[in-house]
């Protein structure tokens, strides 16, 4: 693998930073403040770090003014120093996974005569393509993924290999969907009937914008009679559940694990947490922030920050909270009576 | 894509409903009662939308007796609309899906000569059967699919893209199997030995029965020495985990991302809503439903609705939340001892 | 399949255990207590199952020394008869899973030229091994797998189908990685930038040791700068998720469901049970146990067993438990106001 070698002048320059100390110094890489050497540029973002910065053998570092005057090497000065690392990260990304050996369409990749496959694809061995798909221009399938009947996958998007897209998805532009991934499955629909379930036709779609990145093993259902959507510059991490006819708003980010059920609104430049759950039919507002494992079974109709759950104890006395919290109506109860007792007392004397 | 069209009688017919109306109409599609206009069919199920019922564009409406005097448009009358709704949606279900390029056996499938694979089978591109296994007929097996040494697969069951089913799992009729679901993989069994850990061979398999819906990138593990079963009916949303020797008992619906331990039996006809834990050695009785989120830790011997969890709070009044939790026991001595004071001092007096 | 028959005589020495009764009697397979009949040996591991030793209609049972007199049929004395029947299971593993039908190499499998093969693989149909790859010996790749840009599956590895390894993987020696996982995805790492999220390039790699078990459907994500580590003799349930440059220690089990944010550090010997969440940049002991569906989110330093959560309830209950949660700093402070009413009385009194 050839080594990528920039002067701080040269990532200056990309960055519309400044340089305090030597330009011209050549770096080949990132690493944090501990682990850098001579020939890396470093970064101080989060202040937890700072304490790393008076030790680094980095090259420079970039930080902000106020920070430059605790900077011992040279600095690059920028406003946000994490904004700043994730410019540069992609100056050393050479990587194209593991979506590398396919030229143009693989020999080995099956692709129906109606599919229309524009200049400039790859698409690896093993790929199935099903009719009438349209894979537009710069797009990159991985080895073993599926595109289903008339699904659609927008200019310059990236799909990792193995992931299933079923029929009547659209995906935008500039996505990057990552290995495990299923998007278009049935929802979750069935009528009772006579003591067993009756599956109700999942006959919407999945209308993805673009800029949207899906992690790996995220499903992502089909709507029952409408679609369901993913906005613009979304960020969905692993192991997502996206039930039908949901909607999330734009450039929301939602960490892995967390579950969305049926017909559920979040709005846009929300924040959730891991494994949270939030249950069907609700509304979440714009900019609100869901730290992990929180159960939101109400709507969140106001921005701002919302938890819920018990954190980590030791089990004995986790053991006793939980008994205790059992009780807690009782104990209510009993609090109130103390309370008249006290006030009746009170008159008395 | 044709356009499906039937009128009103047509639709009553299949329905067993009456029109109340003009029985000529015609409609070509499903909507919503806010979404649907002139051409569609709708229906009134959750009483929350009958607010909608009025301002309908809907073609014609399906509803109760009850409220058919409300419906401003034609009506169908039906005891159960949200059946009568699940019934017509088939009608328009036009797409094969993913699998549709297939026809019988796809060139490029690797089918072992001694696979038993049956007439009026579609098996797609990528496909792989592994020795002894048996595709009865009617199935319908998706790209990529990999079904695994002595599986049977059920008459009429269909398997979406992507599907890894291991050796020795037998998977009834009509089932359907959403892409990135797993069947047969080892249950986790391990002995301690000298502080590391010894695998156990997992040598059971798993039993699925008829009419089984398995959803997208759901997990099913083989038995340790009996098998793991999945009985008739049952449906398993997206993103679950089923551990060996589990048994999900008739007609029971589990929804995404729970999970159940090691075996454990869950009854018939019940319902788990989303992310459940249920712990493994447990019996779940008939009946039971578990709302979303649960953590269920001890047998649950008796139908009814179970919960745990707490539910979402502004962050800042859930720290105070989790905060008093932990000191709870405290509390409720420091209770118990006023109460005493009181019966004392109500001594003296 | 041929039926494979060993002597008690010959399990013995396999375990270097003493039999008590007729060592020359035959057994064909490993059965439970309850549904052995006369060709099986059985054990007794978990006291719960004591009561169905006396009925047992096994050949044999595993059993102590301790427990051999209560043992009705031949026993086999052992320390540790878990272990000894982990250790016998393997006896009657014969199957080859899904990965069978392969030898060597595939004509279906597409291998990139720069690929380094070793002897004595095992390569199936759709597998895509891409350029600078390193098979080692004994290796067993399943169906439609795909093994990114040089990374490295260690000699006796087993990975089984529908498995994606992104590049720049490196797993160790006679591990096992069920169908659906995913290695070597991207962190989620983005940079927030004017409303917008910027993708941080995510250029560390996946570091897994050897005897390490990886389950069905979970993903391990690569680092961002770092890698992320999973060390020897971790075993990892189902649909498990561990964010970028987590490591997980020596020998450390997690049950199904878990997921461990970015940059946290697990302890060797740890054990998590389903679906907990560890926050990220923590940094948790040797040792610990954290029971299953724990919310950890703070570091935990000393061994020891923890929890979180509330355990399930009757709905109606726990609707009010709830309720009162949210009261619950209130009450504390009626609480403190009680005690200062009666310890002012009882100064005057």
């Amino acid at each position: 693998m050839a080594i990528l070698q920039f002067s701080l002048k040269q990532l200056a320059e990309t960055l519309g930073a400044d340089v305090v100390g030597d330009d011209s110094v050549v770096v080949s890489g990132i690493a944090t403040l501990q682990s850098a050497s001579a020939e890396h540029i470093s970064f101080l973002a989060n202040p937890a770090y700072e304490k790393y910065l008076s030790e680094t053998q980095a090259a420079a570092v970039i930080v902000t003014a106020a920070q430059a005057k605790n900077c011992p090497v040279n600095a690059l000065i920028h406003e946000q120093p994490y904004l700043a690392y994730a410019q540069l990260s992609h100056l050393w990304d050479t990587s194209s996974g593991i979506n590398d050996s396919a030229l143009s369409v693989h020999p080995r990749a099956t692709v129906h005569a109606s599919a229309q496959i524009a200049d400039g694809v790859v698409i690896d061995a093993g790929v199935v393509i099903q009719a009438g798909a349209v894979i537009e221009t710069g797009v990159n399938i991985g080895a073993n993924c599926v595109v289903g009947t008339d699904s659609v996958i927008g200019q310059g998007t990236r799909v990792y290999a193995g992931v299933s897209i079923y029929h009547g998805v659209s995906i935008g532009q500039n996505g990057i969907i990552h290995s495990g991934a299923v998007i278009g499955s049935d929802g979750f629909g069935f009528a009772p009937d006579k003591g067993k379930w009756r599956k109700i036709a999942q006959l919407g779609g999945v209308v993805i914008g673009d800029d949207v990145e899906i992690g790996a093993n995220t499903a992502i259902d089909r709507g029952a009679l409408d679609n369901t959507y993913i906005e613009n510059g979304v960020k969905l991490d692993n192991q997502i559940q996206i039930a039908h006819n949901v909607r999330v708003g734009e450039n929301t980010a939602i960490a892995a694990c967390s579950a969305i059920a049926g017909s559920t609104t979040i709005g846009k430049n929300c924040v959730l947490g891991g494994a949270c759950g939030v249950s069907g039919h609700l509304h979440i507002a714009d900019n609100v922030h869901v730290t992990a494992m929180t159960m939101v079974i109400k709507n969140l109709t106001e921005p701002g920050v919302y938890s819920s759950g018990t954190g980590v104890q030791p089990n004995a006395e986790w053991r006793k909270s939980i008994a205790r919290l059992r009780q807690l109506d009782k104990m209510a109860r009993r609090l109130k009576i103390v309370e008249k007792s006290l006030e009746e007392m009170g008159r008395k004397n």
